[in-house]
C-alpha cells in the first residue's frame, strides 16, 4: 500500500493564502500546475489556460491532453488546506457530549471508556472511517491523531488515512500512571514496545513518510511515569520522530502535576527534563503557563497547539495566543475534538477570534486576532507546528498541492441545490467574502479537496 | 392578506420540549393533533395513530380523511421552533463582516450605512426575503426584529413575515439623536408620526396580531432625544404594545448614556424614567448591569434579550444570565445578527452555553449552563420574554403548533443526500443525542418547520 499518483493538473481561477501573519494573498486569474506527485511546479499571476498551454506547459515538459484542468468559479477560490494540529480521532462519537465537566472529570466520565471501547476493531473501523471523512470534508488536509493504547486499533487508523488520503500523524497514546485499570498501559516497557510496534507498522505502509508519520505520544505529564517519559524521549533522540502531548490545559492539572512532580519547577520543565520538549514538540493548550515556560518553550523551539473550541466547552481557560505570537513561537490551531465539540478547524478558526476577543475583555486590549491571523493560525502556523512549514499551508512553487476550493451561495442566482449557509449578495469586497465565510461557513463551502495532489473529496450539489 | 389557515394535522412519533429550566420532557409514541387555526387540540403519549383515530378523533369530531399525518422516523423528533427576541433584519448582509470592531464603531462603519441603503425598496426586498427564508431554515418561528427607520422598508418586512408565515414583531427604528445626517429621525415628532404608520400597517395586515405585532423600538438611549423616548411612553401606555430596545451592552455605551443623561443615576432608570421600562420591555443584552439596576428591571417585570454570539463577536462583555435567572427574570435568547454573526439561534443556543463557561471561568462556578438550561432561553425562555408564554415554546394543549421537526445523520443508514453535520452512532441516550444537536447541528438538521400549524419550510434531501 503506498500512496497513489495524482494526474498533472491545471488549476485555474482566484488562490487565496496567507502572505503573512496578518495579510491573505489574493491571486486572481492565476494559474497553478501540479505534477504527478503533488508538487506545484509553477504558479502564474495574470494569465488564462491559453497562456500557460503556450508559455508553461512547455517548460515543464507537459503536453495539454495529459493534464486535468480545474477552474474556480467566479467568487470561488483555492484556499491551502486546514492543518489540525491537535486532534483525537477515537473520541468522535463523543463530539458534544461533556455536560459541565472540566478536564479531569471528562476523561473518566466519557474519554476513557469510549477510548478503551475501541479496542474493538469492528467499532475502531466505524468510527475511525468516519471521522476521517469527516474531518476531510471540512478541508482538514492534515491531522495531528492521538488513537488510543490499542496497537492493532491505531495501525488501523494510519491503515485508513492512507487509503483515504489524509496527511496524518499518527500517535499511541502512552499513558502508564493515574489510568483507570481497563484503559492504561501495563507498564512504561510494554507502553514503549507497543509504540515502536505502531512505528515500525507506519514505516512499513508508508517507508518514506509521504503522506502518514508516527508521532511519540505521551499523553500528558500526570499520565506518564518518570520512566516512560524518559523513554520516550531516548526514542526521540534515536528515531527524530515528533512529539505531540498536553501541556498546562486546565488548573487543576497543573496543581496535579506539581504534585506529581515537585522536583520541578513548572510543568513545561517536567517535559524538557524528560527531553521531550524540542523543536517537534506539539505542545496542546498551555493555557495557563508563566513567562518563564514559555520563554523555555520559545528557547527550545517547542510549538504550541491552540484549541479555543475546547477551552471554552470544557472551561479551560482563554489561551493568551498574541503573548505566545509576540514571543516568536510558532502557534497552529487544534479542534481537539472531543474536548472540543467540533471535528471543523474552520470552527476553530473563528472561536480563536473570538476566544482572542475573550482576552481583550479580560484587559489586554492588544489580544484580538483578526481573521487573516486565524486563518494563518489554521495553515501557515499550523504547517510549522508539525514540521511542514516548507511544503504545506500556503501555495508557491516546490510546495505540495494540499488544497481546499470554498464556494459561497450567491444570492438570486439560478444554483440549484444546497450550495451553504454563507450569503453572497455581491457587492462585498473579497476581504468580507472570507469574514463571512470564517464566521458563517461549513462543509457546504468546502466544494473540493486534494492532499499532495490527489482529489480526496468532492461536494456533489 | 391574513394568515391562510392549515389542514388539520396529527403529528406522531417522538416530541421534546422543556418541562421547566433545567428539565427536557421526552415524549416518545405520543401524538399531537393540530387544527386548522394551528392551534393544539390534543396531546397523547404511549399512542398510535389507531388509538388516536379511535379514542380522540371522535372527541374532536375529526374523520380520519380529512387528517394530514406528519410522522417522525426513528431518531426524529419534533422540537418547539425556536424564538429570536433579539434580530436586525436590516443587517444581515453584514453577517460575520465586523473586523475588530466595538460598538460605537461597529455601528458607525458597518451597520448605519447598511440600514441606511436599505431604503431603496429592491435592495429591502432581497435583503428582507432572504432573513426570513434563512431564519425559518434555521428553524426561528417567532423573531422580535428590529426594521430601519424606513417605514416603507419596515412595512415591507411585517408584509413578507406574514407571506412567509413567520411569526414576527417588526420594529422602525427610533432615533433622533447622534446618529449621522444620512440616517436620523428628523425630530423625535417624525419618529412618532412614522412609528405610528408602521402601526397603522400592520393593523391593516393583520388586525387581531395573529402573527405580525408592531413593537416600539426605541434603537437605544444615546440615540433617542428625552422628547423622542417620553413619546415613546406615551405611546406604549396608549397601545400596550410591546417595546425593544437595547441596554448595559458596551462599557463606553454606558460611560455615553451617564453623559447624556446626567440626571438618572443609571441606565435602567434612563428607560425607566421615561415610561419605557415595563413588563412588555425587552432588553438586549443587559452585560454591565448593576445589582440595583437589575431589581429595578425584576419589579418593573422587564424581560432581557440574552445575545452571546453577539458579546463575544464585536467584544461587549459576558452576561451573567444565572444572576438573572437566580434573581427570577425572565431571559430569553437573541442571534442580534449581525453584531452576533449568525442568524440562526441553535448558534446563540451553544454560545450561551460558552459564554457561561466563561462567566464561570471568571469565578463563578454556579455559572455554567447546561443544554437543557439553553434550550429553555431558545424556547420557554424566549416565549415569556415576547409575552407569548402561555402560546408558544412548548407543546400544550390550548398552545399553538410552532414547531421544527429535527433529524440527524445516522451512521452506517442508507439515507441519501446530505443529512447534516451531526452523526449518531445509534447507542448514544436521547440525552446525548440532543447534546450533540446543540453542538454540532445546523439549518440541515432543521428538516421541517410550522408556525402557527402552517408548514413554512421543508429541507428536501
Amino acid at each position: 500500500m503506498s500512496a497513489p499518483s495524482s494526474p498533472k493538473t491545471l488549476f485555474l481561477g482566484s488562490f487565496v493564502h496567507s502572505k503573512s501573519l496578518g495579510e491573505l494573498d489574493f491571486l486572481h486569474d492565476s494559474a497553478v500546475c501540479v505534477d504527478e506527485k503533488g508538487v506545484i511546479v509553477a504558479l502564474e499571476k495574470d494569465c488564462d489556460q491559453k497562456l500557460i498551454e503556450e508559455n508553461v506547459f512547455p517548460k515543464l515538459g507537459w503536453t495539454a491532453n495529459e493534464v486535468t484542468i480545474r477552474t474556480s468559479r467566479p467568487g470561488q477560490f483555492f484556499f491551502p488546506g486546514f492543518i489540525d494540529t491537535h486532534i483525537h480521532a477515537p473520541q468522535y462519537p463523543n463530539a458534544g457530549i461533556f455536560g459541565k465537566s472540566t478536564l479531569l472529570d471528562w476523561l473518566n466520565t466519557y474519554t476513557f471508556p469510549m477510548e478503551s471501547s475501541l479496542s474493538d476493531a469492528s467499532k475502531a473501523k466505524k468510527v475511525y472511517s468516519r471521522v476521517i471523512e469527516r474531518t476531510i470534508s471540512h478541508g482538514t488536509t492534515t491531522a495531528s491523531y492521538y488513537a488510543t493504547i490499542s496497537v492493532p486499533s491505531t495501525n488501523f487508523l494510519a491503515d485508513l488515512c492512507l487509503e483515504k488520503g489524509q496527511r496524518a500523524f499518527i500517535g499511541r497514546c502512552c499513558m502508564d500512571s493515574l489510568a483507570p485499570d481497563y484503559y492504561r498501559d501495563e507498564s512504561a516497557a510494554t507502553s514503549l514496545a507497543d509504540t515502536r510496534a505502531t512505528i515500525k507498522h507506519i514505516t512499513d505502509i508508508d517507508p518514506t513518510n509521504s503522506l502518514i508519520t508516527p508521532i511519540l505520544t505521551p499523553r500528558f505529564a500526570p499520565s506518564c511515569s518518570s520512566k516512560l517519559m524518559h523513554g520516550l524521549g531516548a526514542l526521540q533522540k534515536e528515531s527524530n520522530l515528533p512529539i505531540q502531548t498536553h501541556i498546562s490545559e486546565n488548573k487543576n492539572e497543573c496543581a496535579l502535576v506539581k504534585e506529581l512532580f515537585p522536583e520541578y519547577d513548572s510543568y513545561t520543565e517536567v517535559y524538557d527534563g524528560h527531553g521531550l520538549l524540542g523543536p517537534k514538540t506539539i505542545l496542546a493548550h498551555a493555557i495557563h503557563l508563566s513567562e518563564a515556560e514559555l520563554d523555555l518553550i520559545k528557547k527550545r523551539e517547542g510549538k504550541i497547539s491552540h484549541c479555543p473550541v475546547s477551552n471554552s466547552s470544557i472551561t479551560s481557560g482563554t489561551a493568551r495566543v498574541r503573548w505566545m505570537l509576540n514571543k516568536g513561537v510558532d502557534v497552529g490551531l487544534g479542534t481537539d475534538m472531543s474536548g472540543g465539540y467540533s471535528p471543523s478547524v474552520l470552527e476553530a478558526v473563528r472561536h480563536a477570534a473570538l476566544v482572542s476577543n475573550h482576552v481583550a475583555m479580560g484587559g489586554d486590549d492588544t489580544a484580538k486576532l483578526s481573521v487573516e491571523e486565524v486563518l494563518y493560525l489554521a495553515t501557515r502556523g499550523g504547517a510549522k507546528v508539525v514540521g511542514l512549514g516548507d511544503r504545506i499551508g500556503g501555495f508557491g512553487v516546490g510546495m505540495e498541492w494540499d488544497a481546499q476550493l470554498i464556494g459561497m451561495s450567491m444570492v438570486g442566482s439560478e444554483e440549484k441545490g444546497d450550495t451553504g449557509p454563507v450569503d453572497i449578495f455581491g457587492w462585498e469586497t473579497w476581504d468580507e467574502r472570507i469574514a463571512k465565510w470564517v464566521f458563517n461557513g461549513d462543509d457546504r463551502n468546502t466544494l473540493a479537496v486534494w492532499v499532495k495532489g490527489r482529489l480526496v473529496h468532492e461536494r456533489i450539489i
